[in-house]
């Protein structure tokens, strides 16, 4: 079982997320690619802090919107999709390079990734322009209690999926988060978030918000660096998952 | 004697440049890489048109600046050059190889391409860039009278100068280009521009603007297709050169 | 009956509409406020122009999207829709106080114009913006076979409420706009635009794309100056509601 | 001697400066406008704090530079600083108007601030657009051994001048703070900030980083809201002040 973080996510005077803090302790860096966070200065830095701590390197492309932290969907067509994917994946991938590095996976971030969850023609714009990358590219997706559509249209375009699960999200019947309006949807307990990350790690079940058990399928957690509560809930799973392992 | 143009600099909605008509007749395109002009659409739909032409492809990229066009200087530190240039050329090549195609050289765009041949650091910065890129990329800047530092750097950096020069521009002594706002710095008439284009790719003396003989050693001859009398300049150029080469 | 255009959407070096040409026929200048199209310097020119015609001045608030020029939907809340309605009226209030001049009213643009008239929480937002305003802003909006909301919601936020209707697109049952992608949605031939815009200045009934009458109240049509046949049909309006008033 | 502090200068997702905890100490709210920080959301949850500490409210405009946040010089023409600068100030005039408030200065902020200190031009520009507004608005600039210029221009355009003076600045001999590059251009020694502050403020000569007596002419002190260090010289100042008053 990996971690992945969404990581740097500051802009240029603005500084967010502790970056260096959390590293040490992540597998998959979600690195921001300037449109939704992540000037090409702040990208160089992270490209650089994530091979210092051999971290994988992720693309974590966005809508357009510095504003509103590409949480905001816009109502874009899955050619404009296609193109942005193509250019924000490019650029982190060249500042990459330049460091000797090189991506290993995609995972939208915010507003588009939800979006591609609910909507097909937003999937295939996303995996049309990882299929037409040089370097394999993966696409990290979120499990939830089937997984097969995700499954079959990776196939169609001969892209490698990476199914991630959440330690500190409530989840619903069907494998989906429940939304953060709704009560209790978000563990806030470090020893329910330690055993909700050991479980899905073991391939164990867990129980859903309404108390029934649910099986997860996943590669990898997403983990938070925002600040040193969640480092700390980070640098406790990897020591769970590594007494695990061994 | 080669022909290179601005291409892709339409935005969004907004519509810049006849790129399908000059396309025939140039050998090399300086592709908007969206912080000038030219979205990520732009330049999918760009890079297409060069490819089913056969033309070079070449970045060009610029200071963050849509609303200047990125003819404003921006005193940026060579650490952000260096990172802003990885990114677009980045983006481009990658929209490049989604559809086949490869870069082959960088034509800094606007205020960075005056700036990069006034201040050393800037070129530096450029250059680190393009020596960090997988894919070897050319360095296409502005020939003049004395040459050296540019070769001298490029030789440092290990990347290849592509030295342009243009056909209606006036020159003074030193192989400047006289500045637009003196008079008679821009050729209009159509048999002056495709006299000095021919000059300029026999390596015949051009007379500068005071009358005096200037030899310019050139690579590329920087042509426009902003409107139908530049594309028919090009044109001529372009069939000039080739009676020339038979 | 007035006529009304959308107006100053060039940015920077990009040139779009001939506002020059249509400014003499209109009534009601639909002014871009730099989120979707016309950056500060056009702003200034814009409002120039449009005192000099003795047009009214209209803000055009839209998303903030200059690529899509505000034509795509941005998932925003209604706080957010309400603080940039707010900024973009300012900036363009500002500026035409500076030349002497003053808004009259406000029309969203594209995509927060559809918003608004889909969503009531959107049209409060603005309606709150309107309300606040020093000057006295009219909201205009889409007229349909029912207004009965949006008279009521002007009512309750005390701002006098604009309707407009459009010449050269058909209508359906409800009054609504038949959408571009249905065949013969937009109006080419130059007498039918004229004839509908005479029987809505007559106050005489539509037929709707299914042939059946369609009274509509308005009292502004929407003109366009993108292109030379929409100035002319602009002007032939101009004219054939001037010999109607006499 | 009144206490200035730029204000609202977080952006979207990103948060920066004690704003809450600098107001109730401050007397000169310098807002940011959206250019270099503060989105519409922010400036008017800005304006709300500053109105319930009865603060005044200053205009903070900038370059349209989010991602250097209006550090980096951008060569604009005059007009085009005119027009940015109406724009952002009629921006936030209409936001605090939204709630009962209005502005009464206007400070450049960062790059801008610098270049109009040195350029006369762009001094112009700014001024022009303070006198073309219908609010009256005073120019807030940095006092130096010799305001002469900065008098008689602002007297040319009809605007009221603020001089403000830096007490955790070294000066030089003419007046001008000492660079950041140089040694002991900053003061950290809360003792030495709060003796600069009163010294001004009693009219009593300060020393240059040379050990020469400096007199500053100063209607307002710039203070700094950035950190919790920051925030307690602003409220030891404010003591001071009172005790001084008093």
């Amino acid at each position: 079982m990996l971690l992945n973080c969404d990581i740097g996510e500051s802009y240029g005077a603005w500084t967010m997320g502790l970056d260096d803090q959390v590293m040490p302790y992540i597998d998959q860096a979600n690195i921001a690619c300037a449109f939704h966070a992540g000037d090409p200065m702040v990208m160089c830095n992270t490209v650089k802090l994530a091979l210092e701590h051999k971290v994988s390197l992720g693309a974590h492309p966005a809508y357009p919107d510095l504003q509103g932290f590409g949480r905001r969907s816009i109502a874009c067509s899955p050619d404009e999709i296609h193109a942005m994917v193509l250019y924000q994946v490019g650029a982190l991938s060249h500042i990459a390079a330049a460091q000797g590095g090189s991506l290993s996976y995609v995972k939208p971030h915010g507003a588009l990734y939800n979006d591609m969850m609910r909507n097909e023609s937003i999937l295939r714009a996303i995996l049309h322009a990882l299929s037409q990358s040089p370097e394999e590219l993966a696409l990290m997706a979120m499990t939830t209690a089937d997984n097969q559509l995700l499954k079959t249209l990776c196939a169609e375009y001969g892209v490698v999926l990476l199914l991630e699960a959440f330690a500190d999200r409530a989840y619903d019947e069907k494998g989906y988060i429940v939304s953060r309006s709704t009560q209790n949807a978000v563990h806030h307990d470090p020893d329910t978030i330690l055993g909700q990350a050991v479980a899905i790690a073991r391939g164990e079940p867990l129980q859903t918000i309404d108390g029934k058990p649910l099986h997860l399928e996943a590669d990898s957690l997403c983990v938070h660096g925002d600040n040193p509560e969640s480092v700390a809930a980070v640098r406790a799973i990897r020591q769970a998952l590594e007494g695990q392992a061994g």
